[in-house]
């Protein structure tokens, strides 16, 4: 499912990056069809405009609405007006001086602008052509929005409704699990990884890590706001705003009100003779799949740097010089995977598993065993492949990072070409 | 100060990857020279053990003491210990189970072990051999730490006394502030990023930003536990502890209770006929100081997505294809910069600042200009130049990836060679 990146490569056939680099690899979950206009999410004249005329993506337990195994469903302001309201009638400033923290608001959040559907496409009211005149020029498509409709606390009832309006809305439409099979699309696994890592992030961070009060979701679900007063403290409701203790976090920019992304490493480490590559299994794997190995990066930690301590540390195996691939967003739940190929030193080949026993099995393989592989025996950990040969190794999908650095290595992409 | 990756140079001269990849750009704040060891850290056999035979990076207000421009200064076990205390000796678990929010508990961070300076070095001490033999063999060296000296709190006095203590301990030592002239020499530059970074994340990550109870730092300064209960709750000492209402943290692995870590991308773009690059300048940088364009990677983006969206947001400039360089921990609390070059679309070079009107300026800039900037007129954005000639672009120093990215760019990094 990993496309190359089509949308420049036309025009670049002679360009000059492209004769060393040649296509770039475009990994499953990147590369989003929509424009995120990041700069408008707190354009509230825009969100007011945008949102009766937005498509929704609906997202239950973080699973999203599917029209059918490689689709996702979307739809109109009417299906979910009553969930949402009208957030974007107040001025964030305003909204915040208000805030009541008794008051559940749904968990909705700004995609981006879809530029491409505007005349066709699957939602609900495609077809719409939507324009906004910003100071940078026109933004034209449909703009897109994901909400969470899981059913719990206030508004569990009318999540509930939202839910079965929607999934009635047309034939075969479900909540799908989608790390299951990969079976999405790539541009709707793109859409769906970001709506989902974003919830799920909100969800995470209903309270200030620095003073522990009451956060509010700001900027259209991309931020998290410490209001610095609150309805529910106030004894009579003609009293001024209650002020809410001093917060750090509401003087300057902060990290802590920012959606959070775990950078990981994941390499295909090749050994000092350069035909065999080090791979790893988890316990919890079924039996003969293998990968490559991966960790998180830490803070003051380069890349390179991480891909060489997570080696060591997994397998013994010490390596030395490290390049990065390509990388991948992995919404399980915000990770971005840094791909990267990194060569063994011819000293420090030896696997050991005790320092940190994370991995069931270390091995080096034959680049010849991968490429069969690859080739013949694929599939995800949670899915059992049918008529798999037991006792053959068994590698990830190629919608997996992981496959894309091994087949970047069984083809050379480590050897000195002209 | 940016230097090669060196330590596995000798014997990949003759390398596959060597072959195509040169040295690897290793940069500053990068591969520090202590081993993580991170499986060690919730190990307290191994903690209790190190902590009396440790070294200590003391950190006020985010700045290390230093021995000299380019030097940390380092302190011994005495000179903490009345601070710091065993902590160790209690084992995590029942350390939880007696978690008492009205304690205030230093922060103390294990930083790794320091393999290379057993038998000399510039700390207290040094010259100490401590082994640990663990499961996956026998670790040795110099264990480090580092500990916040903030005369802030009920900790107030202590911190001063240790502070005071550590200054006088030999001369010219002195809290310095780092980032304005990034002086120190890289090894120790990337020894006070990672904790600078982790101190930092302790003090932001006070509450559990799940439930909004307060935290403890577990995992010697390296994970934040949102504790069942807690002693402060109790009416009578002989009650049974006092538990807190349940917090989802507490169940299976969540990002939330570990460090976090910003990606950001950072790009030198080149025009589609290969002899400009784009430079821009923000608001308050000093008169013609440029650098490249950056921006934080948002959930679900690869890194070559975040480099697309971040250049025309901020430049309205289309980039085509993306190719990663090298990766830079940047302290300042967090982040890990991915260093990119992207190459514009022959159709989408016009420059367009309003999008989002974050720069002051973006300009296509030849490289002839570039390479006499990075040669005779660099410097951080803090810090006056002398003798810099009014009117000429100025550019990051070597120490930034900024340099590094522009200094392969005119090197013809982005050219096909044999």
């Amino acid at each position: 499912m990993t496309q190359p990146y089509t949308s420049a490569t036309e025009s670049h056939e002679a360009s000059m990056l492209s004769r060393k680099f040649g296509q770039e690899i475009v990994n499953y979950f990147s590369s989003s069809p929509l424009n995120r206009v990041s700069f408008l999410r707190s354009n509230t004249a825009f969100l007011r405009a945008a949102l009766p005329r937005s498509k929704f993506l609906l997202l239950r337990d973080l699973e999203p609405l599917a029209a059918s195994k490689t689709t996702l469903a979307w739809v109109g302001y009417e299906t979910v007006r009553t969930l949402v309201g009208s957030p974007f009638d107040t001025e964030q400033e305003e909204f915040l001086r208000g805030y009541d923290s008794r008051v559940e608001i749904p968990t909705l959040v700004f995609l981006g602008i879809d530029e491409g559907v505007v005349g066709g496409g699957q939602g609900s009211g495609d077809g719409e052509r939507f324009e906004f005149e910003g100071e940078g020029g026109k933004y034209v498509g449909r703009p897109c929005f994901a909400l969470d409709v899981t059913d719990k606390g206030s508004l569990g009832e009318e999540c509930r409704k939202v839910q079965e309006e929607a999934v009635e809305g047309a034939e075969g439409r479900e909540f799908r699990k989608v790390k299951l099979d990969l079976s999405l699309a790539p541009p709707d696994a793109a859409i769906f990884a970001q709506a989902r890592s974003l919830l799920d992030w909100n969800n995470r961070n209903q309270f200030c890590s620095a003073c522990g009060a009451r956060t509010v979701s700001t900027n259209a679900g991309t931020k998290r706001t410490c209001p610095p007063s609150d309805k529910a403290l106030q004894k009579n409701p003609e009293d001024p705003p209650f002020e809410r203790p001093p917060c750090v976090s509401r003087k300057g920019i902060h990290n802590i009100a920012f959606p959070r992304t775990d950078p990981t490493v994941i390499m295909a480490i090749i050994n000092s003779t350069g035909d065999k590559v080090l791979l790893g299994r988890q316990r919890r794997w079924p039996k003969d799949f293998y990968s490559t190995l991966a960790g998180f990066c830490e803070p003051a930690e380069s890349v390179e740097d991480a891909v060489r301590r997570e080696t060591w540390e997994e397998s013994g195996v010490h390596v030395g010089r490290v390049v990065i691939h390509s990388t991948q967003p992995w919404p399980y739940p915000a990770s971005l995977m840094m791909g990267a190929i990194g060569e063994a030193r011819p000293d420090g080949e030896g696997i050991v598993l005790k320092h940190d026993p994370e991995l069931e099995d270390a091995q080096w393989v034959e680049f010849g065993q991968v490429r069969r592989a690859l080739e013949g025996n694929t599939g995800t950990p949670e899915v059992e492949v049918e008529g798999a040969a037991e006792g053959q190794l068994r590698l990830p999908p190629s919608t997996a990072i992981a496959h894309q650095l091994l087949l970047a290595v069984v083809n050379g992409f480590h050897l000195a070409k002209p």
